[in-house]
């Protein structure tokens, strides 16, 4: 038996989040709904011109850690912060969700990432990365003894924006194929699937098991313009395909296999870590011997949760949550 | 004209909210509902026990600060941060709020402040704090000019606690009665009422034009049982007095007049910061002309916008939600 049932891979970042109004996306020219990679100096302009915010621990793939903590899966999380207050916050609130996080710290003086999170009215969420440690995430970041002991290795395609983090998930992928585990890879934003398009799809074909990607990325990635044609595109081309497509719910593709799953009622306050915890609910389910359409469900609840409040993180039990999903 | 309608005077701090069980609050030794005053590797060693976080701005007197601006009011504010990224961050809320802040930062080294905010499902709030930069607050870091073009300075009993800043109190109410200004104080806490009860009644008796307390602090500084033998003794001892009562409402005292207020009617599911907003409510009333029952009743709508959802400052524009009170 693994040690964990999932490692999640990922830039570690602070979110600061704030309501703003639509112009403030504007005058920050910024891609709206999307994530921006800024520097230090933007970041900071940014900020300056934000209301009051408050401060949450984020990063997607930490997210999809702490959901699977939540259903009571055993998660392990890689990823850098520095030796700084959002460090120890970050630290702090990834350990106490019950998630093992032992990466070292980075202290070189950049400080811990952090992610401006501007929420307009519209639940919408425009988001300004400035990586700071997390950009340092190289080979020598990957624990190779806690890949080999996860069932599976859950990689965000935002770490492709760094060169050396590039080599470190593809030695990851190699340690977890290695020790007959799986590999799992979310697109992550439809800009990052743009920018690294021919990288993704190579990827996707070669080293990736599970895929998650929402109707954005994937018809970027394929270059079509419907989700049908994307839907066909994908097919074949990896084992499992989770599309998720907002309140149309999702899609679960296996082989010729194909599950339409519906999404989880609930009153949409912020959609910030709806896709880290759909793969949170999916990789519970898989790792658990569950249908590929009760993955889909768990995954659904999972994400539903986290956008009827602000933050994305669970607020409440999602085993509890899921215990009528579960027979529990 | 004054330059600004209210200066606040407090202990500047972060808050690290938590929902914790019963238990926690037993196994932490702290005063359940209360505020315990913590050094800093206590904090720590509490901080280690807690469940994820967030991290909002806090400190009493700066929430009414940021509920007076959120009405519309001029407000300022006086305490102490250190150089770090709680103080950045404090800064930036409380001037992103609205309101005017302009301290010198602490740079010996000791960090910002901060509270632990256990909130337990009864919707309590039991508070660690370790005041850090704030405990240096002293009479150099009274800025006379903003007191003196204040038309009400209000400080905080939590204070009290800091011997070189009940002399800055002190100089402060002194600099704002000379400029034929108003002086208002929170009693903050019914332990900090009982840590520093002669003195509290002194300063009331001497120094203090508009009174806040909660009808704990109230029973607790004049020693009786019951809300009306206080509200008895309070009476002639302080020109106005505002005194709640929690979900029974609150009362305003002048000389022989008395108003009884309603509390607004919402959900509770957090209290922290219900006195501070009670307060903001109040004060902005008070220095735009409003009746005393007015005033009580922007008390009353402040509060209970910030008892509505976690965090102790305002999540909506308070000066919208009171147009229907003000006739705007």
């Amino acid at each position: 038996m693994s040690r964990f049932d999932v490692v999640t891979i990922g830039n570690a970042l602070v979110d600061v989040l704030s309501h703003e109004d639509d112009d403030f996306v504007v005058r920050a020219a910024v891609e709206r709904g999307s994530t921006t990679m800024v520097d230090r100096a933007r970041s900071d302009a940014i900020y300056a011109e934000m209301g009051p915010g408050r401060e949450v621990s984020g990063g997607s793939a930490a997210n999809t850690a702490a959901g699977l903590a939540s259903l009571g899966g055993r998660a392990a999380y890689i990823g850098l912060v520095a030796d700084d207050t959002f460090g120890k916050v970050f630290t702090h609130d990834l350990r106490s969700a019950g998630v093992h996080f032992d990466s070292p710290v980075a202290s070189d003086g950049t400080p811990t990432g952090r992610c401006l999170v501007i929420v307009t009215s519209d639940a919408q969420r425009t988001m300004c990365t400035y990586l700071g440690a997390a950009n340092h995430l190289d080979v020598g970041a990957i624990d190779e003894g806690v890949v080999e002991s996860s069932s599976v290795t859950f990689c965000e395609g935002y770490l492709w924006d760094e060169p050396q983090a590039k080599d470190a998930i593809r030695r990851a992928a190699d340690v977890a194929h290695r020790a007959d585990q799986r590999v799992a890879f979310t697109a992550s934003d439809p800009f990052c699937v743009e920018r690294h398009r021919e990288e993704f799809r190579e990827l996707i074909a070669n080293d990736v098991d599970i895929l998650f990607a929402n109707e954005h990325e994937l018809t970027m990635l394929y270059e079509v313009d419907t989700f049908d044609e994307a839907l066909h595109r994908v097919r074949g081309r990896v084992e499992i395909a989770a599309l998720t497509r907002g309140p149309r719910g999702s899609v679960v593709l296996h082989g010729d296999d194909l599950h339409v799953i519906d999404p989880y009622p609930v009153t949409v306050v912020d959609t910030t870590g709806a896709g880290d915890l759909y793969a949170a609910g999916f990789l519970y389910g898989f790792t658990h011997g569950r249908s590929l359409l009760v993955c889909g469900q768990l995954a659904s609840l999972a994400a539903g949760e986290v956008i009827s409040h602000l933050g994305a993180r669970p607020e409440v039990s999602l085993a509890e949550l899921a215990a009528p999903l579960l027979g529990g």
